[in-house]
């Protein structure tokens, strides 16, 4: 998501440090130390505006949650959100999603959430795509043993290609959603800003997966 | 399919025994000799009137298909279609593809195509689907190393549980498609009668994936 520059945002982070990481190197393997009480930690990149997560927090307090968004006027208007709920279990982390496995150490994270992560369409960017095996390897690094990806989008072409990268990672698929907002059991969804927006023009897709430790 | 029953098929089925086989056991392991030379095999279970099989045979010459029906009145549509063609590297096999295990030898096949199979949308029926676990094993068994399996339906809820339930049984993914007919690069699908049909009402879906010999 590209957006205007904001004047306020720089100084809004400063002044709410409690609340937002600028320098999420100091915190590998240490990240529980931000939230009230240990609990099982899920992180989500590429947060936008944060309703998603800060919406996710405020359903589930027996989780600490981690939204993680590379720029700072997005990430500001996230924290002004999260700075309203008044809730302690979210913290958020400005920095590039892309390099998770230099922020956690190996199995710190229960869970990740990637929603309509930038889809990369040309061919020659495969690579820089969130759900290519480079990017997976990571995640596997991060995520305890039975931790689960839940990756949410609008675009067609990126989700055939998640579905087919994913399975050929060796992810076992839990849960496999063609057309999220028209499907019975869909009760517990949480919307993103930009998802409300665009499930209106076409299907949201959605694959609940886990690694298989088996292997 | 539920059709009509017509009073010419059974007749027509017994003046070209050439073309259709109504006792598939005796041929287990021996498909082969009834087709003019020995080429690779590729079936299709639940053939319908026969459109799709009939055409991917004029199209490969270098394959010899075999078209599986259960339905008298459906398959005799189809056996009038393939009798017209004149091709020679198509056989009709009037049984349950249900039971195709006891059809075929061991790596006996070489590619299996589904097409709108019958989606069994109550979840007590999934077991009837013909990609849940229990078939997936049957043509595992008949299918050569490499084998694939290439499967196409227009409903959401049989794509979403098959896509689960072969990435579950270890199926390897080679090409997924959330909207056939509005991609780029699906020149060589060939329509099914049924699919000429519905794929104006809403998106083909379509998985090609192979069974994973490393295992």
């Amino acid at each position: 998501m590209r957006v205007r520059k904001k004047p306020w945002a720089a100084q809004y982070i400063k002044d709410h440090a409690d609340l937002i990481v600028t320098e999420p190197e100091k915190q590998l393997g240490h990240w529980q130390e931000r939230f009230p009480s240990v609990q099982p930690l899920q992180i989500e990149i590429g947060i936008g505006k944060g309703q998603f997560i800060v919406e996710m927090a405020r359903q589930h307090s027996d989780i600490n949650f981690l939204g993680i968004e590379i720029q700072e006027s997005v990430i500001a208007t996230a924290l002004r959100q999260l700075v309203e709920s008044g809730l302690t279990n979210v913290q958020l982390v400005e920095t590039d999603g892309a390099n998770v496995d230099t922020l956690f150490a190996a199995q710190e994270v229960d869970q990740l959430f990637l929603n309509f992560s930038d889809p990369w369409p040309k061919t020659r960017h495969a690579k820089r795509r969130l759900t290519s095996p480079n990017f997976l390897t990571h995640y596997q690094t991060v995520l305890k043993q039975d931790g689960r990806i839940q990756f949410k989008t609008d675009n067609r072409g990126l989700f055939e290609y998640s579905l087919t990268s994913f399975n050929n990672f060796g992810l076992v698929f839990d849960e496999v959603w063609l057309d999220l907002h028209n499907s019975d059991g869909n009760e517990g969804n949480v919307q993103t800003e930009y998802e409300e927006k665009f499930s209106k023009k076409g299907p949201i897709y959605e694959l609940i997966a886990h690694f298989d430790q088996t292997k």
